[in-house]
């Protein structure tokens, strides 16, 4: 069997279970009372060049439903792709922790928003129309979920129109070390330097094994987000445990070899793909995920063939690289794609 | 120093953390479609001696307010006791998850529910007044928030009362372990034998590190529980480093051995001082807490001795016990009380 | 001035306001145990031709927002069209009374939902897929939110589909008269005949003063709404007040006779628009309501001319007749556009 | 029949039912866009000596759920009598619009909160132990639920404790005309003068027909009391129709005159009662409530007699006097009474 179904099935990065182990020890206060956790806030300070408060959370969908929980009233509006995870897989956490707060899809090409139409739907909301809700942020996904990848100058875009508005912006980074490997810039520049000021950091997906962080950028948030974590069941008494994980992933800049490694795989079957006329991708393979259009009849070949992924309807497929996910199962994939495309398209070029 | 004060500042058992190290391989399904967590099923009903359904969860608070959110309608009293932990530490984690559902104080002693003052609270609303709210459920701490146990009979006493009126019933096991250990029995006894729907199961006070659970007795129930758990951010992608760190709590008794351990070290505390006239304690000690009248002097004199616990206020000092306290610790303890409250009591002793 | 800005500017019926004021002797139980509560529940089903329960509401958006935060858990998915009041004029009141229950938009022609559209909908969430939420009930609105009403054909359609998954029915019947009125048909037929659990039956916006009512068919729904409103603070202490309005407003066919009347008088309009080449209506004219593309410069002239209309947007303009707009009023709006856009079509014609 | 059982069996005030009459002619603007509203706040500014908003809504559970739930965050703790109407009888609608936010019962003498409890119990949370909840507000019912009325010096030094921890407080004045009436003082000195941000004002208790108001007292507070009305159904697009009604409620002083009556019947019962010495009120009858501890065999003579009242227990009879309550119906109560508890107490007499 060869594995493309998640970058949630995979193991676990060995350093930071190690570091969960030596964390064992001593006794230490808890709630984020200990010394592993003032680290983590100084860690994340210095890798994002700026002042910022941590919060270790068990999941993605805790850091993006409590992050945006945290920035409106709870009859705001918050903006997304019509595609966002949590949109249409958090089983609406983000209406459920924002005490009805509603997630308004807005267009955009390959799971981004785009900024002008983000402005022609801000546009429809006059200031003091309180039945059509109050714009209050903005959730970028980074990487997005359809496999590509904002740019700078994209997410720029989006927020300086957000912050026209007097929108708070949201980062979901589930795969935010995929994007930031591929960026290849520093952490700083798509979130606060771009005018973030929360974010989704996520680790599980990118060789991390019981923990995702939010990463507070604008202070004033920061101890909303705190009692809301509280209450949500979202902070450990034993909390060192979660913050020496999460020190271990950013150590040496293990999250973004991760991060680079599986997007190599990735890009490596993007680059198969182009010469096979048949394949079409959804999106632009900019990161781990791969969005191909495929006959049905191929899919059960390839499971057929012991390949795992997920087919998201009749037609399209997606295969996920993880930090572990090797050359070879990469090129298996190849090779069982140009024969059974090649086997279908070959009418075609006989035409 | 010697910290008394929370089981959480404690350590996690080594052979936990080892069970987290040894999922690390291959790939797994995500979020609990893995096959750890299909033996974590299989364990627990083995345990409890019939048929469960286990969902390992992040925090305590997220075990109770979401086992209490699925007893009930949002418009539902949940009757507890005045101490309970979900009634005063957890920022109202039960109402917010229960859509408004609300706490409301039974009296009893030691921090438990007494059945006839349950049954006298549920008097004062006949069925059709829904402008009181409607009686959903009652949560019974075990052991209670004051370190005492309910006997089998207490609690069979409480479930009579509550069925009888067709309410659900929860317990609260934080420090279960610690209350099977004190009674001896077959964790059936204190459940499901006694009419209990669904429980929070604690390990992390306990030497766990990352998860505690909720265990659902009562089958129609359990589907309502998953999606609860997965809105609310409680189910790990990566599900597999939960599992296996719960089935290693209670293979081969561990779970038992530690709350003994913590037990016996309390209960030589408690020997000790009932030796010293002026120590008071709040509540029998069953479990591994111990609350003691002391005065405000005595409390300093500790803290410059080295000794830490909590204030719970001016004359009240909780003091708790872990799974690797030492019997040198308590005696330690005996020793500084003895002191201090020799001091105290002297002039007494002189009348 | 000439008024079309909604149907919620007008006057009451005066036999409304008089129905009130006989109900004002005696002593009568409160919240609903008088006896004009007791006989609103008798004419209405009388009306509806089945045993029904019905809850006067301060508003609909209390019908609304409470009708269907009864239907589903608060995971639940609730479809309706893009441009229903619920999902765009009622600061979310659903998501918050659901707990975080989503609207999630359905495509369709002229506010309505297309049964075919809500099939592909439901065809995406497979049963299990709980992080994508339970699809628990359709909304229609009837007539819907640009003017046009579903045919008995076309509800019968749309509740196939839904019954066939096992979802709930809703009408958000703001207008419910019109369109009744418009098909000529008993309230029976496009309710639960065609497999309607529940509706908002709308009273204010078509001679009503200050009350609306929740109308339930399925019978098991009741007792959960009835909770909810008291909750809500949807339960007046002196009901009859409420109850009087609503037997006046049924009481020989008033309540259709206005709406006839607001009917005719949009139907003079619609008919004097289709012998103007430049007026584009945005859906067909068969309630009281007419949505018309205007240049903004003909909508300042109607404004200067005394015409009150809402903006939709820079070139949709909204006109509402009312129990009450007279044929004059009628006219003179046609006198007017006949102008306005004459000057404007008149380079075409000279074409 | 001689109706007791509460004061919202009881009719309108004939001046509110006509200005609702007078008030349907031509049209207006919905939402509160029309000119009664508009009157309505400058006559509640001028009661109240100062600029006030002013926001009709159906019933006085929506008018205390909402203004408590616009005074704090949803992990917000609310203070009030163990026995107020927002604890006991309004299905936790606070809690539930609240998000979640808690009700804390403080305890007090005749359903009042005393300044030195309310310390007390504020004691016992420090500032950042977010997981006992936020200190947020305190709620004052005045008159009490148990019929007493709260001096200006006791609302003062509840507010005075209340301030210095930074709470917001609130007034439950369902019954706010009796308390007035009795305190014979400007509506200004139990509320913004003697710190209080917000209040209920009630009026259906007290001759009024279909709403109640929230009256706002702290600028910074209105704008979000708007928003949650608008979301919880609580506007009318007919506002004229509830703004007349408040309007007349307050000309000419009706609501003092109105409250000034029921007081005055409750005196009249009360002071006969002085002179029966089986008869032991609960509390001083202060303003048109009277609790009143009788024999079971007592309640069942007077039920036959004729009398309706409410069993608040098998030892406790609650009786209410309303604005059109005669002298001639509290002689027959007492006549009753001393007949009943005579027969009781005479063997007493005998000893």
């Amino acid at each position: 069997m060869i594995d493309f179904r998640s970058d949630n099935t995979g193991r676990a990065a060995p350093e930071i279970l190690e570091a969960l182990i030596r964390a064992n020890h001593g006794t230490a206060l808890g709630y984020g009372g200990d010394d592993y956790t003032a680290t983590l806030q100084q860690r994340f300070s210095e890798l994002f060049e700026i002042a910022v408060r941590v919060f270790p959370v068990a999941t993605g969908t805790a850091a993006n439903a409590l992050a945006l929980a945290s920035l409106g009233p709870s009859w705001g509006n918050v903006y997304c792709s019509e595609v966002a995870h949590i949109n249409t897989a958090e089983a609406n956490a983000t209406g459920f922790f924002g005490g009805g707060l509603k997630l308004v899809p807005v267009a955009g090409d390959h799971g981004k928003i785009g900024a002008a139409a983000l402005a022609e739907t801000l546009a429809g909301i006059s200031p003091g129309q309180i039945h059509r809700g109050r714009p209050a942020a903005v959730s970028l996904t980074q990487a997005t979920d359809l496999g590509a990848v904002y740019s700078l100058d994209e997410i720029r875009g989006v927020a300086e129109v957000a912050k026209a508005r007097g929108l708070k912006l949201h980062i979901d980074g589930a795969r935010f070390a995929n994007a930031t490997a591929r960026l290849g810039c520093s952490p700083a520049e798509p979130t606060w330097r771009a005018g973030i000021d929360i974010m989704s950091f996520g680790a599980t997906k990118n060789g991390g094994a019981l923990c995702d962080a939010i990463v507070v950028f604008a202070p004033e948030i920061a101890d909303i987000v705190a009692v809301q974590l509280r209450r949500a069941g979202q902070v450990w008494s034993k909390m060192r445990f979660a913050s020496a994980q999460l020190i271990a992933y950013v150590e040496n800049g293990l999250w973004l070899d991760m991060a680079r490694a599986s997007n190599a795989i990735a890009a490596r079957i993007a680059a198969g793909l182009r010469e096979l006329p048949g394949a079409r991708l959804l999106a632009p393979v900019e990161a781990n995920e791969i969005f191909l259009e495929l006959p049905s009849t191929t899919m059960d070949a390839l499971e057929t063939d012991g390949f795992q992924f997920y087919r998201r309807s009749r037609t399209l497929a997606r295969f996920v690289c993880r930090f572990d996910s090797t050359e070879a199962e990469a090129d298996a994939l190849l090779t069982a794609l140009r024969r059974d495309l090649g086997a279908i398209t070959a009418p075609h070029a006989a035409e």
